[in-house]
């Protein structure tokens, strides 16, 4: 086990030439990476969205407390998407690299609404956070639509 | 796939009565979202010990954004080692559930060794970020080598 250890913490110090994957040692690493992170994103969005739906009765703590990991974690699978990351375990489709100002502006635009849901969760307006959420559930659609295989 | 997200939406907002899994819809959904939330965190970790370890060198400004996101994320998969997430895709022994204060002890401590680091990273104090990864490294590996099946 201490060598297993050791060994994953060399392999993830690592880093490749390639600028867009500098930060994983290894492609496999940076699609388990962006899934991995949009997944826990998924939950904390969808409590705040079963408050936003009205299936849980708003709380404003619990709205906070998800704002705050949704504001970070939005952020991170985006600098996951790096060259040689479309083979793998992953449902990425290549317009992702084929057509990567559009993806980038998906990708933008979701940050942008989710910083709506995060700012009304944050500041326990349940009335903002309802008028936000539809928004940001769109922009996450619209980039499995259109980048994500079914 | 309209349809695919809205069940999405729900399935997250859904809850169940257990109050240890409040937050999950399904246990398999708090397994996979522990073991996400741990391999982003090893991602972000690694990035600062490969700079306490000296094998990239020390830049302060990714030391300090690799520590907000370390902050956030090191405190999330203890929420979903609730009751009934102790079977399935998991290397989790039964000592969590069966040796609950002993496996808290064991989280605890590593948030707070975790905390020394994000706190050396966030001031961009290269010897305080060495000092501390080594004791973060070992409440790691010591939580890995009791509660997780090799």
């Amino acid at each position: 086990m201490k060598i297993r250890h050791t060994l994953l913490l060399a392999a993830l110090g690592a880093t490749l030439a390639t600028p867009g994957m500098a930060q994983f040692a290894k492609p496999e690493d940076a699609i388990k990476y962006r899934k991995n992170a949009l997944f826990v994103m998924s939950q904390h969005f969808g409590r705040l969205g079963a408050m936003a739906q009205g299936r849980v009765p708003f709380d404003a703590k619990v709205a906070a407390e998800n704002a705050v990991v949704l504001e970070t974690v939005s952020k991170l699978p985006w600098a996951a998407f790096g060259e040689g990351t479309d083979k793998g375990d992953t449902r990425a489709k290549p317009e992702i690299w084929k057509e990567t100002a559009k993806f980038n502006d998906a990708a933008d635009k979701m940050q942008a609404e989710v910083a709506k849901v995060v700012a009304a969760a944050k500041a326990g307006r349940a009335d903002d956070l309802k008028a936000a959420f539809g928004g940001a559930a769109g922009a996450c659609k619209n980039c499995h639509d259109n980048f994500r295989s079914q």
